[in-house]
Order: structure tokens, then sequence, then C-alpha cells
């Protein structure tokens, strides 16, 4: 987009608002990182004043580009430039940074604050965040070709750049060839403690072009050269691009830049004064906007309303011109999904009994031919997590028609990748792997959590009882470690039913991702009859106790259900009543009414939780007396059957246990 | 090291063995991966037969090449190297591959196999753990120089090329120029889903190229090509080096070689039985050696116990010659720790109050005198966790007699280095970083637990308490989730006597990880008093009520236990009897017997647990009746003390909800 250039002399002054902003912010807050926003002033204002496409006052515009500020510690430069823009952040916000209840968090959160496309912070996930965004609109472009034009930009730090998940993220870019993708390299060599050098080497740029991507080196402090990079790259269609921008940290700062000082601390007010001194900027107020730069923007504001009501005249046009598309944008921009969706996929699971990934799997199916949001992919073990979905292509380097991505054995990047599709909007993005290596994809489920994106992660091979594979692949503590996640809704079912209910609750839930919890092996039959709505209370009786109050309570979740029904029915040969509770979701079932979980659980009842894993989640269950069957030790590498019995998962060992505590 | 070449016909024949054990085991087992054993059986014969400098009958040789199968589910091949090497693992063992107490379980265990130097399986954690284990080579090598000339070589694939941890680690290996480190990269194009150009394409070589690596290109398959690279791998000294041997997947399986078919199943009785036909091989008996072919291996294994008992005259002279350097090399050896260390730190920390991560910085450079063998780095934040030591340089590109790694902003290859540098046998090595970081790390963690590995993960900035930061950097369930891994130690002190003993006890325990959880903030001065013995417990009463039994117990740990204190002081002069107890380390004292944990604990006590993060793993301490005080959501970005507030963390809010729990 054409933007008008202002003179040389309105730019520096531009520049040094946005420093003075972010220094300002940081000294209120006696904390934070007032080196990166001085030394990425120039070339942010540059992409912000003439080549950003948004519209501050309407941050929802689906054709607006995304801007991600994958250094998230610079945030001060991000509300600067978001107030500046005129984006409903006050200058009042700028001065509660870091301060309870403001929206200027000490690192940008997306839930929180208009025009924070992306939760950041913890290094090398708004890149990779932005890779799963610029993804999403090659996907968008491809189901709805003409409609959009955006791009995605993303300001990434030395620190981005030696993350794994960047690298990640980075090669998966190069082969998808998004060329819509660009990344602003804020090269300073400085790190948190110290000079980059001691700690990073390598030909930064060499190392992109080797992913597939358009490399330019260029002064980041020369706007000529600025524009034109970013004139290069907005013209790029074909491959991602890199924008090394050598920077200096901290630039303006006349005895603190280019050190590490200036990394994570405030100038102090002696430095402060002194970079506003070297500026010719004044000493007071503090958080002074010059008029002219505040004319600059509100031009450049007025501009992009116009370029949006323009585009929602477009988008108008293209749906007549399209009459066959409008439902599918319109399903896709609701990420509509059908009310009574866990009803039917209940009714479509399939009658057979199986492993829980297979019966998941026919689930899916049927999902993703209800919910047209729906797509996803796995870290190259499809064969087995049972996911991809029929009917519909893989995406390919250039070729975004699909619903199937090929994420590569890149977990970490995936996990990122799938919260930057929902953070794009239209898409419901899942992922799968084997449970062991959610190990590899944390960071990216807990931002996730935080931002509270509509993100379903599949993993399979659940348990001990994947077998031979052996501890390495053995899950023994993820079911419970995923349970910690605040904002996380842990799925394990036991059977098709419950299966099905998991997704449709997976796919019902907006507001923060679901982790569907499977298993490798056949699990036993279910008795038929529970209702799928109380499936979806997170816990129900599967197997009520008769004649009198149960002696016992036995409750499991996912394969371990089958094990408490046998050692149920065994109990009962041998007089004892026994009930049997299955919880395929713990914080569902917190959720509910004490009378409902009373009904469920029994009134001082003892209790026996079975899980195959680690035991801590239950003991909140059990009570004084309980007792907590589960591993507290690696497993092996064995057929299942014979770990069932080596770590005490058969009928006769649990039975001998329940009978024991029960005396 | 010189070693005979075999005829063509002799050298197709062992690679045909090691083919056809793989393959046998893979069948007798019903699961497996025999593509990658068929694919790289040449250029791992050329290695092992030719390079591999090692000693069978004593896989404890300190000069010993060490040899990592990064690609773990190939571990057939490594079985198959190591049993006709000559180690103790005979072909029972490979017939009884996944199975049941073997020593040939499905993926790698360094802890289970002679000869095995790295559990391996997890993609990307072999080749970074080959990164530490050259680094230590490379540190030991600084520290008595002449007495070593062993070498590292991983055999790597494209899973491991794609993972996030294998960039890091990369990277970091080009960074510090490790002259002494090989990838053999089985270049064939197939992953477990398929081709791999559908999720990768970009050049692995150059990327190699751009991180500082040598790069070699050949076909892995010739024994010429193979031989030359590997001759110049011997040779290389100043940097790092990739060979990418490009090779075809199950080479020789006439049906299924360059598929994914034959990547993660058996053959199947045909293709095993075509593959025997079209490779001459006898149809019986299985795991089948020809007389020629065992006996090159054991002129090898001869040679090389002639070379070690060599090198063990020219150690006895090297110490002869650096009588200076004897006792140090004596206590890297054995990595001596003083049977008394705990007491000596306790007596060393600093008398002052201030935040864990500052006490236990003061405790960590005493211990940093006290163990030779102990080295360390942080993940760039090494200003705030407090860990570089004093009087020791940074470990440097080409420079490595300092004590200090700089890993760089790369937490999941900081984990594997350090485990790689536990493995290599000389050091005892620390890492640093955040603690919500420690999801980054994860992966490494658990193999350091599953390995009974002496590493020491250094957490600081534990909790919302280190405030400004905001939720991304604010853990809430870290603590938690790394308590389940597992054959892991967690300790969380409270002032600093806990601090010394919790560095102390970490030092002492040589087979599994330490986790040492630190605040950022200052915590409260508790009672003088207790004997380091009673925190070694685990557990120890901080404040006994007086004149009663207690009505409440109080059960905190880290920063909480001052808050705990605090709200036993302010129930006392409500006429509450109130007991403190500092619970440092949960798995320690749920190892103490039963008297000891009740004379904490009290009988039939209402107990309250406060730690400002998940509550799950208090509950099994509470029992009926009582009341676990933590963070079920995530934080925010705000000062200390508000947050203290705001969640609950303040004397009157804790005393007003144990008042209304006592009734």
């Amino acid at each position: 987009m054409n933007a008008t250039v202002p003179s040389p002399e309105l730019a520096q002054r531009a520049v040094n608002a946005l420093k003075f902003l972010a220094i300002d912010g940081v000294e209120a807050a006696k904390s934070g990182h007032p080196g990166l926003p001085m030394g990425a002033a120039d070339f942010s204002f540059v992409l912000w004043s003439r080549y950003l496409r948004h519209d501050p006052k309407d941050p929802s515009w689906p054709d607006r580009d995304r801007f991600v500020l994958s250094a998230g510690h610079g945030s001060m430069l991000l509300y600067s430039l978001l107030h500046l823009a005129g984006y409903d952040l006050p200058v009042e916000e700028l001065k509660r940074f870091r301060q309870w209840a403001s929206r200027t968090p000490g690192h940008p959160e997306s839930h929180l604050t208009p025009g924070v496309e992306c939760t950041t912070g913890p290094l090398g996930q708004g890149l990779a965040t932005a890779v799963g965004m610029a993804l999403a609109a090659k996907m968008a472009d491809a189901r709805f070709p003409g409609l959009f034009k955006h791009r995605v930009w993303a300001l990434v730090s030395d620190g981005d750049m030696m993350e794994g998940i960047a690298h990640e993220a980075a090669s998966a870019a190069g082969h998808l060839q998004l060329g819509n993708l660009t990344f602003l390299y804020d090269d300073n060599k400085i790190t948190l403690d110290g000079n980059l050098d001691e700690s990073m080497s390598e030909d930064v740029g060499a190392r992109f072009e080797a992913y597939g991507f358009r490399v330019l080196r260029i002064d980041g402090h020369d706007h000529r050269a600025i524009a034109d990079a970013l004139d290069a790259a907005a013209a790029e269609t074909a491959r991602p691009m890199l924008i090394c921008c050598r920077t200096h940290i901290g630039h303006g700062a006349p005895n603190k830049h280019d050190t590490h000082k200036v990394h994570g601390e405030p100038l102090g007010p002696e430095e402060a004064l002194a970079t506003r001194r070297a500026l010719g900027w004044p000493e007071a107020p503090l958080f002074h906007v010059p008029e002219d730069v505040r004319a600059l923007w509100d031009a450049r504001a007025e501009a992009l309303a116009r370029e949006h009501a323009a585009w929602r005249e477009h988008e108008a046009r293209w749906l007549a011109e399209h009459p066959d598309k409008a439902a599918l944008y319109r399903a896709m921009r609701e990420r509509a999904v059908p009310e009574d969706l866990t009803g039917l996929l209940a009714g479509a699971r399939p009658p057979t009994n199986d492993a829980t990934r297979s019966l998941a799997g026919a689930v899916l199916q049927r999902a993703a031919q209800l919910v047209p949001a729906l797509v996803g992919g796995d870290a190259d073990l499809g064969g087995s997590t049972k996911t991809p979905l029929k009917d519909s292509p893989k995406v390919l380097p250039g070729r975004f028609e699909g619903r199937n991505v090929r994420f590569g054995i890149r977990e970490h990047a995936m996990g990122a990748m799938a919260n930057g599709m929902a953070l794009y909007g239209m898409f419901i993005p899942f992922t799968a792997t084997f449970l062991t290596f959610s190990d590899y994809m944390r960071g990216a489920v807990r931002l996730a959590a935080l931002s509270e994106l509509q993100v379903v992660h599949v993993f399979t091979h659940d348990s001990i009882f994947l077998g031979e594979d052996g501890p390495t692949h053995q899950s023994v503590e993820h079911v419970a470690a995923l349970r910690l996640i605040p904002n996380v809704e842990v799925w394990r079912p036991a059977d098709g039913l419950e299966c099905a209910v998991a997704w449709g609750e997976a796919l019902r839930r907006r507001h923060g991702p679901t982790e569907l919890i499977f298993s490798r092996q056949k699990v036993a039959e279910l008795p038929a009859g529970p209702a799928a709505e109380d499936v979806a209370r997170g816990a129900y009786v599967v197997l009520r106790e008769e004649g009198g109050p149960p002696d016992v309570v036995l409750l499991g979740s996912g394969s371990e259900v089958g094990l408490c029904l046998g050692a149920a029915r065994a109990l009962h040969a041998a007089g004892r009543r026994a009930r049997v509770v299955s919880m395929p979701c713990m914080e569902r079932f917190a959720a509910q009414d004490a009378a409902y979980r009373e009904a469920v659980l029994g009134r001082g009842t003892r209790r026996v939780s079975i899980e195959a894993g680690r035991t801590d989640p239950w003991h909140r269950w059990l009570g004084d007396g309980g007792l907590a069957i589960g591993m507290d030790t690696f497993g092996a590498s064995a057929p299942a059957s014979v770990l069932a019995e080596k770590f005490g998962f058969t009928v006769p060992q649990v039975v001998a246990r329940v009978q024991a505590l029960l005396g």
C-alpha cells in the first residue's frame, strides 16, 4: 500500500517518540527492556507507518496484516506502536506498564490487549506462531482466492533465532514456501548476559537460505534501505523472507547503547536524561508525542480505515460473485460448530471395540465433515495417531487447498503453528503425536492455554501399554503433567462414546486448548447405556453396585476403566459391592456441583483409583483410606500383556490390593 | 587407528550379517524398525570395524570413542554391532529383542546395556547429547592435554534433523568449534509416514555449513567413499563435521527398500525370505554370523584391547609426568564429592537473608571449590540465575579450560548437552534458567531421569512472585510437573540452610537428576535451629505448636514457608495452636519411614498446604478435611506484593481461610 513518505526530520521525531514512550514506560514501571524498542524503532516505524495493512479502529478485520513481536520482552515497543497507530490503548495504559489489570503487561498477551496478535515472551514462540498464521493465510487464500491480500510480519531477535522451536518453524516455512511471511531480524549482537558472539556465531542468513528463505541484509537504522527491503518483502510471493536488520541495542542512549546493560533493565534517570539531551527530546512532559508525529499517525489511521472500507466492498462483491463459497466462508469465519455436535458424533461412533486412537479417528472423520474450520496434522505419525482426514489432500509446498498439514517431525513448532492458525481466526486446528512427545511441545500448549486459544492436541500411545517401544516412548507422567496446566481440559476416553464426547466437547470449547489422550491398544467394551450428557460431565457411574451401598468405588480413566470393570466383577463374585466410575475429564468433573460429584463418588466410601500413570491428580478424589494404583516408575520394553502383569495392572492383582485395603 | 581393510567380499558378508541380525531380531519381536539398520549397515560397518576406538571388553575405558545412535529406533543395528564387536551382549539377547528384562529394549538405554553410550529414541536427543559428550571431551582435554585422543560419533536421521533440539545443539557445536565431533547423517529421504520431501526440503548440508560445520556428501553404500570421509573426520580438529551419507532405507529388501513400509514394522516372513535370497544369505539358521565375519570382529577386538592396554601405559606415564594434575584427574574420574559435603555447604551459607537464588548462588560457589567435577552454565540468564562460577573463565569457541558453559538461549540442547557431559564420565554438570522454561527442556530432563544421570538443573524465578514479567514467565504448574517425572528429586528451599542442603544432596545423588527451584524474591527469615540432617529428610518441623496438640499443621515449601510462619504466629495470637512444616523435597519425605512422617505431619490433624503453584502434589499429605492453598490459574503482570494480595498469599488472607476451615 502506498503511504506518504515523511520528511527525514519528521521520521526522526516519530522514531524518537517511539523510543521515549518505551523509555518512559520502562522507567515508570522500574522494570522492563528498553534496549530492543530503541534499537528496533527505526524499522518498526517504517513498517508500521507505511506498510502494515491493518485498521486500528477494528482489530478484527480479516484482511489485516498480522504483526508479531516475537521478542516479547520488547513489549513497550509494541504498546507504543499500538498507541500511536490509534488502537484503543490510551497513554494511561502506557503509564501503567506492568501494573495490575493494565492492558500493558510485561510481555504481550493477545487476549488482553487490542491489536496484540500473539502472546509472546518465551523466546521462539512468536516466530513459530507467525509461521502458523502465514500458513493459515495461505490456506484461507486457497479456499477463497482473490479475497485476501494480507501478509504476516514478525520482529524476531537473537534469542528467537537460537531457540529450537524457531529452527523448526523456519524450516517448515521454507519448505511450505510461505511467500506471505517476512521476518525482521533485530540483529543487535547483544544478549541479556553479554555479547552474542560468546554464545552464537553462526551465519543466520545462510541458515535461512538453506531453509528456502530469501534473505536480505540491511542497516536497520537506514530508513531508505528499510523501505527498499520492505518493498521487496511486500512484492514477494514464492518464498518467505528474512530481513537481517543490523541494529544497535539501546540506539540513542549515549552511554549504554550496544551493551547488555540496556537489555533487561531501565536506563535509569541519569541515562534517560542523557538520552533526552542527546536526541534533543524535551525533558518534560514524560510520554510526550509531538503534534506532527501524532498527525502522521492519525493520517495513516484514516487511510487504513478507508482501505478497510474498500475491502469490505470487495468482500461483498467477491461473495456475490462466488455464491458457492459463501456458506463455507461464513462457517469458517465463525468457526461454526453444530449445536448438537457431541450428539452427532456420539451417533457416528463405530460400534466395534478397538484402540481409542482408532475409535477417535473414526469420530474425527465425522467431525471434519461437520466442522469445515477443522484442519490439522501430525508430526509424521499420522499412520499411528489415525488423524489424517480422508477425502482431503495434504498441504504441501505451495499447495494449500488441503486440510492435512504435514508438520514434519517438529512437535514444538507444530504446537506453535497451531496456535497461529487459531489466532488467525478461520480455523480450528488440531495437532497429533505420541503422548510422550507432549514434552516437546509443552511451551506451545501453555501459550495456547494462557492465550485462551481453541486448539485440539491429540496424543496417542498414552501409557506403558504401547509396549515394545519401551520407556523412552511410554508415558507415565504426561497425563498428570498436562492436567496441571491452567485452562486446559484433558480427556482420556475409555470407549467409543467417550471418544465422541471428548472430540465434541473439544470442538465446542472456544477459549482454551483441549488435550485428547488415546490408547495404542484395544480397550475393553463398556456397558451400554450412559448418556453423552453424563460423559460430558467429566465422570459418571459405569457400573453401579447392587444390593446396598458400595464397599468400594473404583475410579479409572481410559484403558484402565476396563480393568476397573473386570476387578468390580471379580469383587462382586467375592461378595463385595463395587461401583465403577469412569473419569475421562477431571477438570470437567471438578467443575460440577457438589451434589453431582457426591452422587458419582459416593459419600464416605473407600475409593481406589486406577490409571496407568502418576497418581498425584487422583489423591484429591480419594479421601482418607483411599488407594491410588498407578505408575511411579518408568515402564519397560516388552509386550503390553507382560507389562500389565509386571506392573500390577491385571484383574487379580487389582482385586488383591482392593481386598487388602477393605480388610 | 589403522585397521586391516577387509576384502570387498568379506565386507559385504559382514554388512549382510549386520542386516540379517537386525532383520531377524525385528522378526522375532514382531515389532521394530528394520529399515534403518539395513540402510546404515554399510557406513556403520566401516566405522565400527576400522575407525571406532573402543574396547568391547571394557566399556569404561576413558579414552574410548563415543558412538551415539541418535536414531534410537534403529536399535537392532546398535545391538548387532555391539554383539559382533564383542560386548557382553550374547546372541540370546538379540533373540530377546523388546522382551521383558532383556538388555535389548525397543530403544537403546545406556543404563541397561554395555556399550550403549546414550539412551535414545525421542528424536534429536542423541544428536544433542553427543554434542555434550564432545564438549566434555574438549573440556577434559583442556584439563589433561596430551592424555586423550578419543572422538565422538553420532548416527543421525532425518527425524533428528527436523527436531529443534538438534538445531540448537548443532548451532552450539559449530559455535564452540567441536572438532572432535562427527555426525553421520543417514540421508535416506524416507520418514515413518512417507517421503521426506512432503515435510522437509531444506539443504541440510548448507544449514550445517552455516552453523560452522565442515560438510561432506557421500554415497552411504560406497565403502571407499565412506572410508575417505571417515579419514577426513578422524583428522579434523577445528570444526565439527557432518557426513551426509545418501542411503536407501531397507537396502537389500527387494520389494520394500526405499519405502516407508520398511521403516517402522518387520519386513514380514515373505520379504525377509526374499531379502535372504536376494543377498545370498542362508535361509537357516536365523541370527547367522559367518565364521570369517566373526573372525574379522574378533581380530578387531583384540587389536582394540591392545590399544587400550597401550593407553593405560600412556596414562600412567602421563600422570607421572604431570604430578600436579594427578589429584584433579582422580577427583574428576571419580566425580569425587566430600563425604560431609552437605555439612560443609551448610556451614558456608551466607548469614543474611535474601532471594533463595542468591543464597544458593553463594552455596554454589563453595560447592565448586569442593567438587572439581562440577561444571555448568545457563541459557543466557546467568545474571539472574546467579550460577556463573567465580574464578573460572567462560567456555568459548576453541577455549575449554573454563567451567562456565555459555549454552546460549538453547534450553533443550542445554539439557541434553548436560546429559552428554554426565554420560561422558568426568563431570557433574548443572544447567540454569528460569523455571518456566523447564518446559523447553523437559524431554532432556526425562532422559536424565530414565538414564539415571547425575545432572543438576537449577531453575530460578519460581512462581508468580517474579512479578512484572507476567504470566508468560510465571510458573504455576512447573514445580508440580517436575515432581511427576520418575526418579527425579525436586528441592524448593525456603532459606539459606535449605539451599545448602539441596545443593549438597544434589551433588551426592549419583543416579538421577535433581531439580533445584529458587525464588527471584527475598524470602523471610526462618527460626534458627534445624539440623541439616533433618532438612535432608525432605520435610521437618520449623515451628512447633505450644501448649497441646496442634489445631492445624501448615505445610509449605520455598518462599511460602515464610508465609506459613506469619500465619502461624497470627493464629497463635488468635488462640490457635499451629505447627509449621517446611517440605523442601517431597520425594525425600515420601521415602522416610512412617514414624518420621507422622512425627512431622502429626496424626489426624487438620493440615493446610501453601505453595504458590498447582496443588495436585499436596493432596496426598493433607488427608480428609485438609486445605490446599495454591494457584489454579495463570498469574498476572504486576509487582510481587500486589500479586500476593490479589491471589491470596498474604498472612491475613491465609489466616482467614485457616480459621474458616477450623470453624
